[in-house]
């Protein structure tokens, strides 16, 4: 029986590993590694595999980028490009159209303000389009971008702020960029996903409501996330398992106690150690001390990808030229 | 001919009647001071007191509190609590309905962030009521809350973005907040105007070139302005015409030159102000150096009157005691 | 053998009396409970206490409102005046003196922008004593405040930061607030610690290694302590005592790895899970995911006690009235 | 008579040029221009020269780069590489020396944020130099950096902040940057004056009181000064100026009120427009409506500039590479 929650299908795909020992069906899987970026392409083809992976099939693009952590701007080039080619392998961009690039998140909370940040980063361009059509320089598509803020913030939706912009505007697409929760520390602010099928409630930081996707909104959303905090009970869950481990390695004692909490099933586990944290306190999220570092360095990027991916002036020479 | 442009029904008033020393046929208008706080309720009646003064059929009333401007601790209560009190008779609240607070303008850009600041202390309900319906304190209505930023931001018209929220969201009124402009120093972040017309294109801080107001939007939308700068052409076109006055009470030569000045039309000197000053800089705005100042304390009695008007269990003896 | 590390007075003292089941000598404790709000004052007298404890010899007053986590509106208010007479009581203000207050933290990371948040809430008057003297209201005291940053944006320790600054303007006292880490969740945001003992080093949210203190400064410094934070290993460490507590309550396996767990001196097991935890990524903190909302309530509560505490003008009736 | 005062050198010698037909005795001026960028070198050598000035005697270099209005890429790059050249120029930078840069002004208030914008984008490293040498990268000298706030927000006067942390830490020289006013508004944000003679009193958009140079804080200190406000009066001033003469142009009508207006001198008409001015309100400042983006690209210019003379691994390829 698997069922731990992830919002990256790296994760959900490792874990299935880990159970089965094998891949899982109905999930095609195609990884590369080029300059310290590694990135794994899973393609959930059928039903089966949407179920185990609990997504739904489609496109998820991993870029995973460990040099970035240490401010290495080399790797911090590459990632914007990398972004930028997988963004056109996953949706190839058709110039003449529209995109509207949305930034979901809190941006009074450091780890939930990555997609705000992104949105303020980028070269918006649909205005000029417009009202000065004649001062659109060649080379450059139409974009505009809006971070709707979160529920505790407007009393709206944010589904329902989108949904309806995207009525009123008809952007031939969307993308969404958002913070997620990883359940892996080494995953924070080094690992970015892009998904063809959108976002899903319940994903990210905050708690979202409403799907944004192709059904939803009438256009093709693309989803943009990176973890940037791990849930605590899944830090502390999967704390016991290493302490464990780490303990058994050493002696003999609690072959008992270990297998108890082997045997308990991880949901079951997760839920007790949910319960064993404050219940009065709610959500909890875990981050690295430097987690307004990362997440500058991290909305640059994605603005950089995002300017290569949409604007086909832009080149992979242009790192950093055209941000805000 | 009168046609200087105005954000402020009170401004258009004076300088019709400072050229005509008459009030305005088909406008009605009546003025009360309490404790320092002058209220000018300007109701435009007919169709040819709104060509007069550029601005639809409607109510307009205006708060001017002086002593805003000195941090004078009851006159920011005072203040608060009469903007409850106006809007209440402009706009008599049905608490059972459900109120979109806009906060328009730029918040990277001080004088234009007061719609933002004040929708940030706001007090929001909405999705109290949406998702957890039993938790809603008796004494609230619902209040939901959003600054959609500027063109130059979002490359998306601000009209657009709110057109799609209400026809999504559907509520029974919009109160749209704006930094104005205002052609005197002296009124500059101490006086608010409130109009039940809605907001007119081009005025504002920023230019805005779709109206948000009943037949835009379909419900009833109430303008709450705050003059925050003074255009510079109007500045410099004002400043002349006290220079002038100042230096005939000081002598007589000069008189030709008055003379001329006074024979051109308002609007004539005013274009070649514009033009002297640099063409190339397009719009200038000119602000008070406390301008952060003035709007954090404006922000917040806004917010405070829209808390008081709003939330009937909020009471003139609450002031600053629900605002973030 | 006692040694886990708190910033917390009453952490250090529950611990030590979950161990040993009495009070620690050289320590002498009063509590106090009021509306929903307990005090908590810990002398601590010797040299054995404060040896046991961690801390230099001095008083600790720690203030717990657990309503402020709810918003409750009575608790905001009252804890603004409980800061205020708990500073008075344990440092009596000389009102003809000058203080200067002492934001620390970093203002981009959420959870460690209390201090420079509670600075930006300060009335600050130190200025017109100095320019203006005929201007000050009487029943007003000199009141200067900073924000120094942290070591990663000025590339300067704090602590010769506020040392220059000292040694320049001859503060009579310093009041330093801190965003610190707790050991339980429970206290995040709830808890206000004051301490006539100053700033230790390596204590609050980020990492400080230089004292603030009478002896470093000069002068009397009153440190002003809040959590927002836990320690990830921390977190985890506890979470394990109370998952393993909570499984021996249902059945009888794992005695005996509960028994080495328990063997474990704290601060191995504490090492070990640090060292479990990735340890590429450094210093881990746990927050709730409404830290915002939490830090600005908080901020709010901190200037409103120390105005009150500084400003014989104004009164426990002022809540509110006189933060920007 | 001379007498109208400016921040900018350039601007006091086209004063004095239109007045006099001449250079000014006791300065050297050394003008060149390169792609778009205009780079004048004011070279005040004797005490009659500073006299007229109101200047110090020392080095004034002016970088005029219109083209960033327009937000051009090129003439970006080219004014933070031509800003890194002046620098070495002017203070040929010993790379084994500690610098600190101190960033001018109220985060606030839009114009007056250039120095801490500066400051927040620059490469700090003093504190690895300190904490951590074995990990300090060669080509890489100790900076370090403070926004030490205004005198409404901190009530110190920033001087003696300064002086305090210069005393502690002991920099070899010190770059202070800061908001200027100028007299012409197309200089507005376009301009950047370097000076080897530190900051004066009264300069800037606030009010500064104290100097900051060799004489107060004993060490060198370089200062950046970008105009990004015109003065409210020397706007209205000049508008008048330049209106008159349109209007002498057209007609020979005012002849004698031309006269009088002339014959005042420039001083006296300063402050009768100052009078004129509404005097509750203070100091007025005229700014761009697109303050935000010009403030935001010109600090990223100036830490680009910064970082190039600071860093000598950094060079004239590396624009934007490494601000944060």
């Amino acid at each position: 029986m698997f069922n731990k929650r992830t919002d990256l299908a790296v994760e959900a795909r490792d874990m299935y590993r880990e159970d089965k020992d094998k891949e899982i069906p109905g999930v095609e899987v195609d990884v590369s590694e080029t300059k310290g970026i590694k990135v794994t392409r899973v393609n959930i083809q059928q039903e089966v595999g949407a179920r185990i992976m609990n997504k739904p099939v489609g496109n998820y693009i991993t870029i995973e980028a460990d040099g970035i952590r240490n401010r290495d701007r080399d790797v911090y080039e590459d990632a914007s490009r990398t972004l930028g080619e997988e963004l056109q392998r996953i949706a190839p961009a058709d110039r003449d159209s529209t995109t509207l690039v949305v930034g979901l998140g809190n941006w009074n909370v450091t780890p939930d303000s990555l997609g705000p940040k992104t949105v303020s980063h980028l070269m918006v361009t649909r205005h000029v389009f417009e009202y000065l059509p004649d001062q659109v320089d060649e080379g450059v598509s139409s974009v505009c971008a809006i971070s709707p803020g979160v529920l505790g913030i407007t009393g709206i939706e944010t589904g329902e702020i989108i949904e309806g912009i995207v009525s009123k505007i008809k952007p031939d697409r969307v993308i969404a960029i958002d913070a997620l929760a990883s359940r892996k520390m080494e995953r924070i602010n080094v690992t970015i996903q892009i998904a063809d099928t959108g976002i899903s409630p319940g994903s990210g930081v905050g708690n979202k409501r409403k799907e944004l996707n192709h059904e939803t909104l009438g256009v093709p959303v693309i989803a943009i996330g990176v973890p940037t905090v791990v849930d605590a009970a899944t830090m502390a869950s999967d704390t016991i398992d290493m302490v464990v481990d780490t303990m058994l390695k050493q002696a003999d004692e609690g072959m008992e106690f270990y297998q108890v909490l082997q045997n308990m099933k991880g949901e079951d586990r997760y839920n007790l150690i949910r319960e064993v944290l404050d219940p009065n306190v709610g959500g909890l999220m875990v981050t690295p001390k430097e987690i307004d570092d990362m997440v500058n360095d991290m909305s640059k990027i994605l603005a950089n990808g995002l300017n290569i991916y949409l604007h086909p002036s832009i080149g992979p020479g242009d790192v950093d030229r055209f941000i805000n």
